[in-house]
């Protein structure tokens, strides 16, 4: 891990703190996580300081010290929350003496604590604590990943594959008939084909928030979900981006397939976002810009005679940083920055037009010295 | 709901505000879910003034305005995102000058934030209206449930039965051998259950993030979600606690069975954990604290011989409300407050002892004027 003492040490001198203070539960801040690898639905402190402390409820302290590779776990029983719960109206007040008293007795004076950082509690140290609100280092850490944070990422996108496959083989397993496919008499709903990705997810250990598998109009809105019939002769995105349920790490990608006859203008659709996919990855590597990237895969759009106007064709930006979020940084956008050695990210082009339907791509890369490295294996075909 | 616009207008008058601002992703921020009814992966701004505004990337635009409940969708991109990105080195600042455009547009001065608001974002709008940092009324508003939220909540429950009873069924086909269980020639284990209550919930749209399958000592620690191969002769908790996809609402409920021969002190410590919960469930309705009801929970099991000493026995709390969180508020515990109708709350008893193992039972119910309605229907049986 990135986040070693060493790591943490520089970032506290640079500053010059005794201590940078996170707060909040591991599921939602992924700073936390990445930073305790202690998983919990409640809310708990992490303190960096010359060693890691978490403070947890009394509750999951057996837990923690199993799980956390924190050095120290201690309680909130420890600092007596159930008497200051007494004693105090507000809970919240009753958790701020807790979190004091546990940084006195470290010895912190000059702390840290990140823009994302509650207000109430930072107001509730500030009286006895020198507080600066800082950029949060860890999300800097998190850009690189570790090898075994890839290999966490790459498991994860081989379950997104297996899933993958499974939903294309129920598209060219159902057959058209006029403007809908039927599946075993049936008609193949984007909620029938979800339900077996979810199933194929759950399989691999993964799980999925809010796959999309959108055909027609739907497919035209980049964010939409996709809901009921799939239609026949037009293109059905297909994005699946899961969660590893035990390493927390994400994968994310995105297939978009025709099943009948398709439209000469959508198979030409499909050319020009390929051509722009490839060309995006090519331009990916340390040193290059998410900027430059974008540009590169916006020019290949322009060059084919697809340009984005009036919010249709080319839409979003190019891509994103994958970790422990399905959306982290480095971006591939107008404002993205220096790409390093180590980023995952994806590169998933797409174009858009109402009358027509929508196609992406997407692929997830390494981004490596002289290029990148793709973690995606999956073929890409238009029509099956 | 109860967050009526009427709701709102009283507590901004109360508190001489204009309006109150919440900023999170709906994911993790369930305030913002409740409000807002739009499920978003990626920070937005929620305005509650005299109307509800949502402030989201132009990405979201369509899917916000066909999801959301606000009677008003705006994006970054109207405040120029793009280029105050390309003007300010930190993202968070140009975020910072689009909502202060946003709510300077709306004409707010006084402004409310929850005391878990972000702190740079806060300094940020300090320098140009009055804010306020105040106790949400959301999570107040949250507590008493609506009709449609406790049917909600039973159409998770119903999963979380449908679930446990495969688990139990799991248990009841295997075979003792020696120490363990045996299910079609192989050791039954933890993960085997677990695997088998995912698929289960996911036929029913709901998911769970941790459900516990813990039998010996794994049981003995209430937060142990259980690993390896499961014990004979020993009791085993089951504790599922699913969210519905779609509805977004959790239940939660509890079983402890026992394949084998029971000892003695095992099956008297599930009678004592059987009558403290029936005692429990007798003991709430409205106008009852949860203080009242956690009291007489640690009264029977006194009686019966069984006190809390030492970190063994009864060492938690009888029960939290359940809605939209597994664990919100209200709580059935030395600090519970005054229960109302409308109320969900679990009861949720459990014995532990590191040489026999643990029992827990876990019923959902909502607090009513003169008692309270069980949620839950599945039977109490320890041996199978």
């Amino acid at each position: 891990m990135p986040s070693s003492s060493q790591t943490t040490g520089k970032f506290l001198s640079d500053h010059e703190l005794d201590a940078f203070l996170l707060l909040g539960d591991s599921l939602c801040n992924l700073d936390i996580y990445y930073l305790s690898r202690f998983l919990a639905p409640d809310r708990f402190a992490l303190l960096a300081a010359s060693s890691l402390s978490i403070l947890v409820s009394g509750m999951e302290e057996g837990r923690a010290k199993k799980e956390s590779c924190a050095e120290e776990v201690v309680t909130t029983s420890d600092y007596g929350i159930g008497e200051k719960l007494a004693k105090f109206d507000r809970p919240e007040d009753a958790y701020i003496e807790v979190l004091k008293e546990f940084l006195q007795d470290r010895g912190i004076k000059r702390l840290g604590v990140p823009g994302d950082f509650p207000v109430r509690v930072y107001q509730g140290l500030e009286a006895n604590f020198d507080v600066s609100v800082l950029d949060s280092p860890v999300s800097e850490w998190r850009k690189v990943k570790t090898p075994e944070e890839i290999e966490a990422i790459k498991s994860s996108q081989r379950a997104c594959e297996e899933a993958m496959r499974v939903a294309i083989e129920m598209i060219r397993n159902s057959r058209p008939s006029g403007d809908i496919l039927i599946l075993e008499g049936e008609s193949l709903t984007s909620e029938k084909v979800k339900s077996a990705i979810d199933v194929a997810l759950l399989e691999k250990g993964c799980e999925a928030q809010d796959t999309i598998v959108a055909g027609g109009k739907d497919a035209a809105d980049p964010h939409c979900s996709g809901i009921g019939p799939l239609p026949a002769n037009s293109p059905i995105v297909i994005d699946i981006f899961p969660r590893s349920k035990r390493s927390r790490y994400f994968a994310d990608m995105t297939r978009t397939v025709l099943r009948g006859e398709a439209d000469q203008k959508v198979v030409e659709i499909y050319q020009a976002v390929l051509a722009a996919q490839e060309a995006g990855i090519a331009a990916v590597r340390a040193g290059a810009t998410g900027k430059e990237v974008h540009a590169k895969v916006c020019e290949i759009f322009e060059e084919q005679g697809y340009p984005e106007r009036e919010g249709r064709g080319f839409i979003h930006s190019t891509g994103h940083g994958v970790g422990l979020e399905v959306h982290e940084m480095p971006s591939l956008s107008e404002v993205g920055k220096t790409l390093k050695e180590g980023n995952v990210v994806t590169v998933e082009p797409g174009l858009y037009y109402p009358d027509l339907g929508g196609v992406r791509l997407e692929d997830l890369v390494v981004v490596r010295k002289d290029g990148c490295d793709n973690l995606t294996n999956l073929e890409k075909r238009l029509i099956l």
